[in-house]
């Protein structure tokens, strides 16, 4: 058994998702294990993961849409003194995830057809957001 | 310290909640490890997983009832090619987890006492779903 | 390859985010480990685990305040025979976690800057909550 760590920025401009499943496939793929655990961390408090449908575009439009009107930028917030959209931001974090962990299977991470691995950006201007990568397997 | 994978598929029947926490329990008791962390993975976009209590049915039925109030099947989506329940689908899943893991001490989950493990069926029409336990250890 | 593992408690008194982060570094510290996965997790379906900004006062306030609101205490529920913040509380805890890793790399969790470790109480009054820690690493 043996780990791997690695650390990558992804440079995002403003709100959305953004796609890095090939990113992880690639670097996972690399450390050459059959049977692991691989961990994805994002050290952020107004960004987040979400793993979501990889087909249909319209889905991540109604999901940034959908996270934007429960989460507003006109909500009753006492914190306000970083922009009116961090606070929603800290929101759509807590209702998200900021850790995903996938198990590899056969040498292949166990994402379904489906599956992409998304960084939710949730500020409006451009931020560079560092994600850990653990691996633990052999 | 070593590894175990399994591959398991429930079967629903429309939405709701479906226990598998005796599935879950059976398959890493014959692992026979005593300290180990177990990974529960959902290899969807339309359902998902959940610890919750698994005492009075009454708090399944509020949940149900809770997520199909906020992410309503009338909302102002785009994505609506795979019938009126997909995007409220997706949406549901992004606010709950695809993910869970769960450490094993003395050989046995760390579970609490009311802590059932359940898959989130989102969708209307039966499914088969596919689930991946990943366990490392000793 | 070794693992620790570990139980702690945490008293609360009321609803709101209660900080363990030094808890959990000093914990994580003492098992002198330089790349691991740790795991926590919260054995309960009223509490959840939270990472977030651990800078401004006013961002947990506003958490608090903002799941309130959308898990509000007179919802149309069928399970109240727990008292008014039972039902709320198991939203408020299916709508956040109850399990959180996070990668130890060079001796150190990889949270960001601004990242904190909370427990979210989502019951009035006082409870005694059960965390369990779990290591695995070198």
């Amino acid at each position: 058994m043996k780990q791997s760590v690695h650390s990558l920025e992804i440079a995002t401009r403003g709100q959305g998702l953004y796609e890095f499943t090939s990113t992880i496939r690639e670097w996972t793929s690399r450390q050459q294990m059959q049977t692991a655990l691989l961990t994805i961390f994002c050290r952020h408090t107004s960004a987040s993961l979400l793993i979501q449908e990889n087909a249909d575009p319209t889905v991540r439009a109604d999901l940034k849409a959908y996270f934007d009107r429960i989460a507003p930028e006109d909500g009753p917030y006492e914190h306000d003194s970083e922009g009116p959209d961090d606070m929603p931001a800290h929101l759509k974090t807590a209702l998200t995830q900021v850790q995903l962990s996938i198990p590899l299977v056969n040498s292949k991470l166990a994402l379904g057809t489906w599956q992409g691995v998304y960084l939710f950006e949730h500020r409006v201007r451009p931020h560079r957001r560092e994600i850990v990568l653990h691996l633990v397997g052999e």
